[in-house]
């Protein structure tokens, strides 16, 4: 019954497994590694880009500062949803690796900016000449925090209104796998055949340890981008390690099989809650991560039964919560919390 | 044949098999996991400091940078010596995190600095009133970037240097349990009751994947290093797997023992290189890093026979490399590298 | 007729008088001039905070940013009204000179913040734990951005909201006389009384050359604002000249007499407006700046006809325009304008 | 008998006439002043540089700083004389400016750099890969720290070394004038012609009361040089004043008859000191800045007799000095201090 977050599960054990053969014998470091190589392969292969540059990190927060600081000068600003991780829950990480670049909220119901939203933002800002910051760059969180996702077109829709000012786009996939299984999108399609140029493609979430790549598909900023990993400690001197845990999870659809599944159980809970009587969703829950609303006394009620979630703050009157679905979770889980929510 | 690095070595079997049983399960995600709650409390015995505070990254760069910008106001000066890792090796990794804190080069033979270079380096700084960088703090390495290794009684002399201007002590210990079996003193001679605030506890290099602990004696400034690893993406989601390192790590004195093992390699490495006729040490090798001088030829002949190693830049008229044995270096990779040395 | 700014009108003649005066012979540089030492008094007796510490800049975005920077931590979020200049018009600054803090935007009418939009921004910022920024600091704009004037009472009641949360207030007075003038407010009640802790007092807008001197009602940082002047390139090698227009602003009242006359100009302008068809005013204007809806075709005639004033851009349907009196404003000034104005 | 600094001086009566008379009247702000246009017509006319971008700002710090973060990457190297004003003498503020750029110390006697010495620094910095920071550019100070000049040839000498390895080069010209009138040289032989791609233009020592130009001789990054000044609060609101000054700085040689004078009590100090006993240069003299060595006691004697220098630590069993000339220096000024030394 954990629906705290799919950071609190394991890891596949095909990813495991390949941690373990990595360890055999000696391998260079800093990325020199055989199975860095093939990681790299893989990745211009799953998502049809042969020039792309892929590096490795280990967090999702290095992955999306790295890559924001990238696209974005010291005097620049960068456009993201209001509620977007990179903003609200990375304790200012953009503004420290960028060197003080502003992020400006865009609005949009159900974690989701829209066209008009972000030209809205655009247009408040960047007009002021040398007194105000310029526009920077557009980043967009897929599945997004309130747990929708983003179609291919929608996020064309948004890449467009950025490129209309010339600036480029990042998309934050933490939960990438997630999207593409929700949506049936390509790689390509979620990413560079959207106007996508720097892409945070996570492992963590979906079945892995810690590993997350950040995908180039310009490589000209490349060179700059492994000074700013390095300087920010995020090079990994016994790399293997990371590079493991990347080929094993894009190895075989492995990626595509865990979301799958954790989509599975997201869904199963959306069924199941349809029959929890007052219970609704907040947002439109298509992957793993729900926000339901339910009766007061529901939440305590729950937790005391040993349900694992996080209660938040939602509006009068009602309890609210965010459960998460994760490549581990199983049929029985979700029947568990079912029966530990009803009366 | 492998000695170019001792990050080129594998994990302990005990570290993957730590991390295989971390992965039952759920688990509190960003350091609330169980395990973590004992790695603090094995550190605190381990040092005899029942007071400090523990975090884990995953880099020493990290584990450095993250400890001197605690100590560092931007507009301070970091005193270490002119060949440290922090200083040559992080790409500015303490500048960046620090916020722009400034360098000062010690001198000092064998890449250990004495409390009169550190005198010398004190007394050029910080005179110039508001116009100067003000001192700030001292960062010994130890085991050096030459192989050498500080007693504890001579940190307690450069410490006592720099607390003498109210400066406080990080200590490198990337290698530090190189260090302590090189001098047979205990962490807490080595740390604390040498006058060091703060200590980067490596673990990577001395087999594990990737962990570092960063030890504050001082527990004054927690919460800010907190949100100092928070905002440059070193804290873990997937925790766990740090902590599991670093339990197996200090469990049963594994740490020592595998240093032992590297160290003594690096002893027979010196008593070998006594029998390689013309070959000499540049710096004393009294844990697991030499830097030899050898006569020419001797490079390409090895390095042809498939021998791995750094070969470096040294004086005229002779060739030179770097050997570092590992935990997981034989006496038949010793052996062997020997034969591959001769003419 | 300039009504583009009070930036664009001269020195008072007193200000002039007091450099020409003040370049007699040699003097100590960067501070140590017997003219600080005056200004020091003086700011001391005026405020009747005989601890404050007090230092001079040229501009106004120095005076905000390293005031903002020595109370804002970079992980920190710094509370202002949504136009406030140090969030919209300063390029960024505040976030250059804090090392990346964040700045939260507060709503409210007509440039201000309240104490409900004020906690509604604290509530959304600060809950996060180590993964969101931490609350830092609060910094309101008297005269605002928008003309408007907060009395100290109402500053009062902002500081007590940003006090219980133990946050302390910083007061950009880049209009601070003007502020005085317009509420009848003694110094002391405007700042230390209504719980400020470091203003920003601003001379050049209203009769200097070029200066703003900070106050810091508790002088603990002193030292460090010294250092952050010094390397933000902040602190001037021929001091006298900032500190002899500073001294001869404060000096028999001359801010005071400037700022009522700019004020009286508004206030002529805001009574010529109701004569013009059709003409209002989207914000009260206590102080010397305003901001017209006028019939469409108005900002065409009045610029053609020589007026020098911003146009902006306003709702659908009307002109809108930002006309700001300053000191050497005069009536004929303002007859010429209304003049223009009219069909 | 002031000769603590040239800083200390007043400035000259062209300059505050020039200052009274752009006072009259309404200005457009922030650089848009008509008499910025022709300081940008003159700069370009005396520098015979037609191209040039001219930027002013009110600090020596300010604009060496802005002008070495506009050439420098956070990750890169600052090629500095170990003495340089930059690397001693500002507080960090290359550091803060450029995000943590990294001051390189580069050795040679008499305050000046070699091409050898520059190439031996080149040499330790930048061969490490990724994991050391990057050679970034050049920065020369003329007249020195020492009071010694480079020569144009000097200078070429070593911007063709930076120039090898792709590196761009900036002159530090606080006492530009000065090195002007000590060499004979153009403006443009001392600059563009050798090899200079940024000037820091000073005016403030040599009889400004505060003003420094920036000159972009190649202007491609013009637009980042504006935000960047924006941003760190050094764009003037009433930029006429600093307009002003500059003007007339430059018009019909003032510039060089101010250096003129302040070298020529230079060099009567120089010729002076030969007839006081005991009395010798630590290095050459050339311009407006002398390090007497004379024997113990003469400090005290002099100082007590009303002089006013700075008494500097010198070698052992001598006193030493610091003694700077300015344009307002006179010949009884410099008699009274010989008379003042003597026995």
């Amino acid at each position: 019954m954990f629906f705290a977050s799919d950071n609190g599960s394991g890891a596949a054990p095909e990813v495991i497994s390949a941690l373990t053969r990595a360890n055999e014998g000696y391998a260079r470091s800093y990325g020199a590694d055989p199975i860095m190589a093939r990681v790299k392969t893989l990745v211009r292969q799953l998502f049809e880009a042969p020039e792309a540059e892929v590096y490795l990190v280990a967090t999702g927060t290095a992955a999306n500062s790295l890559s924001i600081a990238l696209l974005s000068p010291p005097w620049s600003a960068i456009f993201a949803h209001v509620d977007a991780h990179a903003a609200m829950d990375e304790c200012g990480a953009p503004e420290f690796f960028s060197g003080g670049a502003k992020m400006i909220p865009v609005a949009g119901a159900h974690g989701k900016m829209t066209p008009d939203t972000l030209k809205a933002a655009l247009a408040r800002i960047g007009e002021a000449g040398v007194h105000g910051v310029q526009r920077g760059m557009l980043t967009v969180t897929n599945v997004t925090e309130a747990g929708t996702v983003y179609t291919p077109a929608e996020i064309a829709a948004l890449t467009a209104v950025a490129k209309s000012r010339n600036l480029p786009s990042h998309l934050d996939g933490a939960r990438f796998a997630n999207a593409l299984v929700a949506t049936g999108a390509t790689p390509a399609e979620m990413t560079w055949k959207a106007g996508i140029d720097v892409l945070s493609l996570g492992g963590t979430k979906n079945g892995c340890l810690g590993v997350e790549a950040v995908v180039l598909f310009d490589p000209t900023k490349a060179w700059e981008f492994e000074l700013r990993r390095k300087r920010a400690g995020h090079l990994f001197s016994k790399h293997r390690y990371l590079s493991a845990q990347m080929e094993a999870y894009l190895t075989e659809g492995l990626w595509l099989r865990l979301a799958t599944q954790a989509n599975a159980m997201g869904a199963l809970l959306v069924q199941g809650l349809a029959q929890v009587p007052g219970a609704s969703l907040l947002h439109p829950a298509p992957a793993n991560m729900l926000f339901p609303l339910w009766p007061i006394g529901t939440n305590d009620r729950a937790l005391s039964r040993g349900a694992i979630y996080y209660p938040m703050q939602g509006p009068e009157g009602v309890d609210h919560g965010r459960l998460v679905a994760s490549w581990s979770t199983t049929g029985e889980d979700v029947d568990a919390l079912l029966t530990a929510l009803k009366p």
